[in-house]
């Protein structure tokens, strides 16, 4: 009887372990809605804080993949690029369509639309339309940073 | 001394029942290499099949996201645009440049560059260059195919 008390109390401390072990890995549950929340504090960051609001939210190896332009590699030289986000004439926003998230939590994607407002050289106000997609992966210290951004055209919404 | 034994039993018991779970959800080590040769497969039954060949990878919920127009949802809609990798005089080749998968091995990516040879009008040859992202989910199946597919355009290298 002594032997089956100590092998419960075995199962009961292994299950302990494992659970503690699970917590550690994983703080918080993450699901395809955090991505979803993390765009929308990524687009208030941005007109908070202009570019560099916008660039904390990427990795340090992130790459951009633009449209007309060659892929841009890590965090410092696509921040070199965003300074139009600096400039009180533009107004990037984007609407997510879908996200999606692995089993493990650990990376995910958001796909959707995005509208930038500007000025031509005559002051008038411009809009111009595309989509994007947006990959994110949890880094070691837990935080979720932007691997992977690109972006392409759409037709305007007005015009067809 | 008869207690540590059964202790010991119990806790490779416990160990063979954990290892044996991860088998069965997992049955073949899966990484970023994976997702690689998925795309040179799917590259050679694309050229030897067509459009029809190249759909085959492609899950029946996958989102295309084309330059210049809107987002197409569904294989089957997806499946209308791409017509034209049937016509002889067109070639589309692409590079992945990098691959990364999540740490379940259920959802990863690729980004790299396209190439896009064709004839214009007077039958001369064209050659478009770009940029892709590519979402790939591994299916209930176990199969894996694209989810989400991404292109852009890239400046002609030849023109730098």
């Amino acid at each position: 009887m002594k032997s089956w008390l100590i092998i419960a109390f075995v199962v009961i401390a292994l299950v302990a372990v494992g659970s503690s072990r699970l917590s550690a890995a994983d703080p918080a549950p993450v699901t395809a809605e955090t991505l979803r929340k993390l765009e929308v504090e990524l687009m208030k960051t941005a007109a908070a804080r202009g570019s560099q609001g916008y660039m904390s939210y990427y990795a340090d190896d992130a790459v951009e993949l633009p449209n007309g332009a060659d892929a841009i590699q890590g965090k410092e030289n696509i921040s070199k690029t965003m300074g139009f986000l600096d400039n009180k004439d533009n107004q990037l926003t984007w609407t997510p369509v879908y996200a999606d998230i692995s089993a493990s939590g650990d990376l995910g994607y958001t796909y959707g639309t995005f509208e930038f407002r500007s000025k031509d050289k005559d002051g008038k106000p411009t809009i111009g339309h595309g989509k994007y997609t947006s990959i994110w992966k949890r880094q070691k210290d837990g935080s979720w940073k932007v691997v992977l951004d690109m972006g392409n055209d759409s037709p305007d919404p007005g015009k067809k």
